[in-house]
């Protein structure tokens, strides 16, 4: 699976895997793709350099790279403080009675919460950035719009491809202006933040905005007859982000959650505000029941909602309150029946791939 | 663009194309696909008859077939009237009310309305399957849930094909159970009735839920790229509706309508229930704004809906108002950009077929 980008970057497969976990982005990198470290988790920058510095011992020299949250906006002078703020006490108290309902328990004195908004500040993602540059990152994605213009310039100054996700040929196309090196064409049936265009429609779309930019499908994929459908449609590669979850290498710290998501469906996931504010994929619980009810208080703008929810996203997941219990994650998520190792999820893409290349090939009658 | 089903069914491309205009479907057999028409719209079994008279001297003996709208589930003894009455005053209010604030003018005397939901009715159905079984179709569809058992037989007695529409693997399942010859897997993105599961991932998923049983690949489909990628995913065909209705043969009766379509993106549809009371992808407009609006009424169940909007719609598509003017389509609206005969359709889906191959083989290293 060798397209012109894939080439660029010395990897054999044109398979970019995003993930929050060392273990699985450097088997990613290893098993012949492109590992993508996902870096939203990491408030403290040391732990990032930690962890970077563990990537390096284990890619055995292999290119990887670093997905940030930057937003494009800048906010001057607001501090988590500020934006703590601007929350409702009703909305507080909503969570409060929800979390109650479902009985479910405090965090521990001194256990950390609210990792998952403190890495959506700027000032968290450029601290990310210092670290980043000092290692050999070939890539670096941008998952909330293009990134800030001084970031693409120190990038491209250090030799690092700029990547930036879209779900939609116009925002596509601002990326571009932007210049950045690569879009990901985010397809409604992907996990995380989505809009509304599905792969198939949206990918052909994306190429045709910014071409010759490469474009990356994500949405969807996770079989290499998947993989083939979304290079017919003029895709340079894939990014996947579900499929890695319930591998062997990943650590959800969640037996509840892995069970869970081997279990869920295609049908199974839900496009809500619940997480961040902005509509994001992830599995349907009854938290994000109760947010998307009409009867109830409702999501607040991002990043409001993901400062209001933070902690009470941590104590679901550190007490693995199964009816609560959730995350990102695509509409893939019903072929996600088994824990396999990286590199088995790359054997199957390239079988599945080979596939569907002999599958086609007869359909057009060639030998 | 050969697979087992357009050989078995005779075809030269395994594209089937389902349009409500004979012209249209006329012109895809010939082009070398598999024309469908629609039947929805005829309510007098004598209209169907000689718009099949019409197809046989057009089609040059090439095969094609029909669709209907049949539910599975037959209400006994209920008439339109009964129907009817069941409709609240406040929903027939909000009806004259949108009608009147966009200034939409009466039907003329004499002139029909409401076709679109008698064509629903089971009596109806049956009354065009009377007529069509002296037709030589090959292929009888039905894009409302399994046929009922003894229409699947009489089909199966004329060595007729049936075929069912599928948004999730459950339901196509259920399909197989009722001895269908071919599943359509209807992804998010197509228009019409829709699930949540886009084409990418519902189309193996159905392969392998009804496998060996064809799955034809309906949704997003417009292009040969496109269905390069639906035939990667293991579909034996693909099911195109939209991109028809700006061909040169379509006849929408509506130059607005016909530039509306043309000027549309692929972000300008919404699945609303405002026609017939299920989730339907169509172009967003002013009418299913107040129909999805949380401040109004809301939408009536199947088959109330459809019946309290009949008339309403006539004279929106009658007297072309155009900011409540709109028509099931799909996601794949925004590639329709100008009017283009059939036969230049199919010259554009084989050669970006061609391209897609070529492409995928060079990608996987092949000669």
């Amino acid at each position: 699976m060798q397209t012109e980008l894939s080439k660029r970057l010395g990897v054999e497969h044109a398979v970019f895997g995003f993930t929050p976990f060392p273990a699985v982005a450097a088997a990613i990198s290893r098993a012949g793709g492109f590992g993508v470290l996902g870096a939203v988790r990491y408030t403290a920058p040391d732990d990032l350099a930690r962890d970077l510095d563990w990537m390096q011992d284990h890619v055995d020299g292999l290119p990887y790279g670093l997905d940030v949250v930057m937003p494009a906006k800048k906010v001057e002078g607001v501090s988590e403080a500020d934006v703590e703020a601007m929350i409702p006490e009703g909305h507080r108290q909503f969570v409060k009675d929800t979390l109650a309902r479902h009985g479910v328990p405090e965090l521990a004195e001194g256990e950390a919460a609210g990792w998952r908004i403190t890495g959506w500040m700027e000032q968290v993602a450029r601290g990310q950035l210092d670290v980043a540059f000092d290692y050999p990152i070939k890539l670096l994605a941008n998952a909330l719009g293009s990134p800030p213009a001084d970031v693409v310039a120190r990038a491209h100054e250090r030799g690092v491809l700029v990547a930036a996700l879209a779900g939609s040929a116009r925002h596509a196309r601002k990326h571009a202006e932007g210049g950045i090196d690569i879009v990901v064409a985010q397809g409604y049936e992907a996990g995380g933040h989505t809009g509304e265009i599905a792969s198939m429609v949206l990918t052909p779309e994306v190429v045709d905005a910014v071409g010759p930019l490469p474009v990356l499908a994500a949405g969807g994929i996770g079989s290499g007859e998947q993989v083939a459908a979304a290079l017919a449609l003029g895709a340079q590669g894939v990014w996947l982000g579900s499929v890695w979850l319930t591998t062997t290498e990943a650590d959800l710290h969640s037996p509840a959650l892995t069970r869970k998501l081997l279990a869920a469906g295609s049908g199974d996931t839900v496009r809500s505000r619940a997480l961040t504010g902005k509509p994001a994929r992830q599995l349907r619980t009854a938290w994000t029941d109760a947010w998307d009810d009409p009867a109830g208080p409702g999501t607040l703008p991002m990043p409001l909602q993901g400062l209001l929810v933070a902690e009470a996203v941590s104590r679901i997941q550190k007490h693995e309150v199964e009816p609560l219990l959730g995350t990102p994650v695509g509409q893939i998520v019903g072929r996600m029946t088994s824990e396999r190792g990286v590199q088995a999820v790359f054997d199957d893409l390239t079988s599945g791939f080979e596939r569907a290349v002999a599958r086609l090939n007869r359909i057009a009658g060639r030998p």
